[in-house]
């Protein structure tokens, strides 16, 4: 096999060679993820009929004999093709003396996008006609031999990046999407990243994958869980949210350190950028806190993070949940820019304005203020008007001003101020959640804030006896730009404490978590965990637009696979051995006559 | 962090010092999995309380004030207690003078299996008090300070290997059979031998893990896929048995070499050693040929081989489905012993013996016999008589004489007789299997040998016209011990050939698999792949007596998990959203009346 030129590059340490603003071009960020002066870059043409791939040649190639496998991007007057391959791009000469007949009839003859073998010799392009923005465009392929091995048809679109195309032709030929070079680079970017990780988690900190069933039971009030029906009449396994109860278990069990890159279900409907299959980085550790958790996941990211972004910076900073409402109206705030919000009550304590006046005259009333650097100098009149209009269809919810900032925030970018640097990657802790919210039905009732297995804060247990609503937890959630990419806790591992908690503060039927319960009485050890968002921190990471574009097969915003027509029917009688009939909507409504 | 002993463990090479034949020993034998001089041992002890584990420590340690953290294994008299953790067993002296008097009230009031944390140094054992058989003997830990972190209530058995329970009861407290020597072992060296696959496959090899859907479409003939019901009436998603479909799709996108650690689903109802989701290493390339795949994983299995087993040997022997099947009456021979079945019709061509004489004449008739060595030495009479018994009762079965061949095995080995060495692991590869077999409900009728996306054997393809029965497949089966724990093939990749033999020889509706067919027609590489069991290789390897002791929660051979008591039902609210109701047993009849 040849790979000198992958590891020339190596070892010249061509990290990092492209910013994300700058235009893409085949073969040149893939490559840069995988050059690193810790890493080995793999054997791209082992086990198989090509010597090398398309993208690899170089002029250290020159007069080498090779064996291309590839799709016919482009052909030129019958002169010349561009050979793709998911390496990259290579000029191939199509030969056009009278004894290469077939060989020039098989090349020439071939539609775009067919898949073709050449054999042939790596020379120099003649001198002016090297082609600098093209990694291979120092040299060209002489062929001697070449194969059709599959033609291809009339295409539904043209596989080149500058054609738009509607994302839902996109999912119908998803195999032909796969082809454009940002599907090519976000899958195996997430492959890499997600191999970065499971080194660190396994081979460095002795984290042992685990695999735990996604065929489970109902959780408490699980109302966003498929179900499956099983051969038992009335009987149903469920597709879990997390694997958050088996996790707790394993800690139980003894297993110490487990993580799993777990494929996890919620059934919400119709929901955009929301999938009804998503996978998540899950890790739970035995005699840990939530400094310990922390540590691990900074370390974690900065070890998995891509060669052709900037590095990661740790610690991350920390601010408490009632800090992040304060100063940047939610939870999780986007801390690329400032335009914090200000109190300035103060200012006003004796103003005659009427409003203010009101405002500041109520229990815990005060007046914040956002300050927008330069905004007069780039804000319109009609921009001024949107934001007065945001502000009065927002009115009376409490994250009015976070969210008046962030429509700010686009504002001003609409009018050509950088506020979010597309290349900075902002990390932040949020931590200090209150343990329990009011019910929305019944504020009088409680509810998790999170779930009933986060233990409470250290100093706020006595809280629990007495005022339960103030009760702090030892929940943490990761922020990255705005987005909450994690999130997890400390757990409780006393069984007086989670039946306390389940039982009387929030009035759960404990008896479908008897076996949780069970488990915490023997001899489980004190632990937390955390679960990261999978897709969206490879979203965030590749700056797509949607999760969509970092996973292969997704499902529409309505569920649906456009590609296969899922989800489908099913004829009845293979309904009969799970014992379940179809109740049609207009079936109700004959039966309620 | 302290990790000099495993350290000078490593470099000291002791690697494999334990054979499975021998009694195991806490924390060795996961050791050993992790001994090998290009691995780095990971650090236990990061980010947690702890300072050390409790099977680290060695006499290197002597002087160490060290934190542990783990559970009371055994305590004697009030003067020293066990103290294990995942890695180990270690002896805490408990202190008695007066001044201790706190710490010694915590270490003799928890109860066995209560989880403690301890301070203190490390000294040596009194002299002729050291434990040579186990790996912390010559040491033993002088206690400063203990917490009781959790304390156990009465256990419903003892955690101790040689306490036999029933599997029942350790389903139902999985959680703390968990705990157990054996399962540590066991999901520890899956995690070690997965994430030695993937560095195999994707950083020396280019593979890249992509995940793919599991709410999927039903495949046509699916009977065995779990529905889930959607939210749409009558619309169902399909839980597929493995990512086929999308993995050829992924090659047609370009993506070049796929594998995935997949999440598989059947519904074969209550059958012995099978799980209703189960996993298996999912690899797919495109421009391969069967050899390519065979020496991928056979390098593979080298490559991920456990450091404590003798090492796989490749090349791996290859036999014909045809020479398997003459030869050991099977297409998945053990072997590892001999007794082939010879025929010996030549022998008896003059004989006047009526039976004998009988099966001759007939059309293809033959005499096979299987020599079993030194036979009349081990086998009783009764033996003998079992061995007829068996013969008559599998009459007319094709594959008696396979089954014969293992019965006599068997035989012979309650006989005393080491006939399967269980450190030896024999791989066979079983190569030009049938493309088409005749369908059991209707003999005139073809159905697929494995699936319909199986390229026919290159010298077979004009059969394809004229007897496609006789056609050979390029599917390749693994074989190791008489198992089967991999398949795979070359699939089709012309449009033109899958459409004729799915609707002219296999007379499918190709409506259901029209993105394939489609898919197919643009450009499609060729390709192969191959699926390994990787419950069923674990099992294996570790020389375990059923797959779920290498599956953290099992289900029950009946699909339940009888820890949580799944399935379970739910209310019928809750089967409004998805439109279905459930139709039991009795309901069916007295709608028939």
């Amino acid at each position: 096999m040849y790979f000198p030129s992958w590891l020339s590059q190596l070892y010249r340490g061509l990290s990092r060679p492209i910013r994300r603003t700058t235009q893409p071009i085949w073969g040149s960020l893939y490559r840069s993820l995988l050059q690193s002066s810790q890493r080995r870059i793999p054997e791209f043409s082992s086990f198989v009929v090509r010597t090398n791939t398309c993208g690899e040649l170089r002029s250290s190639h020159l007069g080498q004999e090779v064996t291309l496998c590839g799709w016919i991007q482009y052909r030129r007057q019958n002169t010349f093709l561009v050979l793709r391959d998911f390496d990259g791009l290579v000029q191939v000469i199509i030969p056009q003396d009278e004894s290469a007949a077939s060989v020039k009839k098989i090349l020439c003859d071939a539609p775009v996008e067919s898949v073709v073998q050449v054999s042939g010799t790596v020379i120099s392009r003649p001198a002016g006609q090297e082609n600098p923005k093209m990694p291979t465009g120092e040299i060209e392929i002489k062929v001697k031999t070449a194969e059709l091995l599959n033609a291809c048809k009339k295409l539904p679109f043209e596989i080149k990046d500058f054609v738009k195309k509607t994302e839902a032709l996109r999912l119908q030929y998803r195999y032909l999407d796969l082809r454009s070079f940002q599907m090519q680079y976000n899958l195996r970017l997430r492959s890499q990243m997600v191999m970065k990780m499971r080194e660190y988690l396994c081979n460095l900190h002795g984290f042992v994958d685990i695999e735990t069933p996604t065929l489970f039971k109902r959780t408490p009030g699980g109302a966003k869980e498929f179900l499956v029906p099983s051969r038992e009449p009335g009987k149903f396994y469920s597709l879990p949210q997390s694997p958050q109860q088996f996790k707790q278990l394993l800690m139980v069990g003894g297993l110490d350190r487990y993580f799993q890159v777990a494929r996890c279900y919620r059934d919400e409907g119709s929901r955009p950028d929301r999938q009804p299959e998503f996978t998540q980085i899950d890790i739970e550790m035995s005699f840990v806190d939530q400094t310990g958790i922390q540590s691990l996941i900074e370390g974690l990211l900065q070890y998995s993070w891509p060669n052709d972004k900037d590095p990661v910076v740790v610690p991350f900073p920390t601010m408490t949940f009632a800090e992040a409402l304060a100063t940047y109206g939610t939870d999780k705030p986007d801390t690329r820019f400032g335009m914090k919000i200000i109190d300035i009550s103060d200012v006003f304590r004796n103003t005659e304005i009427g409003f203010l006046q009101d405002a500041l005259s109520k229990p815990h009333g005060t007046v914040k203020a956002i300050c927008i650097p330069e905004g007069a100098k780039y804000l319109k009149r009609k921009d001024i008007e949107s934001i007065r209009k945001f502000a009065a269809d927002h009115f009376n919810q409490c994250s009015l001003l976070g969210k008046l900032r962030l429509e700010c925030a686009d504002l001003l970018e609409t009018r050509g101020v950088v506020l979010r640097d597309p290349t900075l990657f902002s990390f932040l802790w949020v931590v200090d959640f209150p343990l329990f919210l009011p019910k929305e039905e019944n504020p009088r009732e409680l509810e998790s804030a999170h779930h009933p297995f986060t233990a409470p804060h250290p100093s706020d247990i006595h809280l629990l006896y007495t005022e339960p609503k103030k009760a702090r937890s030892q929940h943490y959630d990761l922020v990255l730009n705005g987005n909450e990419i994690g999130g997890g806790s400390i757990r409780i591992h006393n069984a007086e404490l989670q039946r306390y908690i389940l039982a009387t503060l929030l009035k759960e039927d404990v008896k479908m978590l008897s076996h949780l319960l069970q488990a915490l009485d023997y001899g489980a050890p004190p632990h937390g965990g955390i679960a990261l968002g999978l897709d969206r921190l490879i979203c965030l990471v590749t700056g797509s637009p949607s999760i969509r574009d970092v996973i292969a097969f997704p499902k529409s915003f309505r569920g649906h696979d456009l590609m296969s027509n899922t989800p489908d029917s099913v004829p009845p009688e293979e309904l009969k051995p799970y014992h379940i009939q179809v109740s049609r909507p207009t079936d109700f409504k004959v039966s309620a006559h």
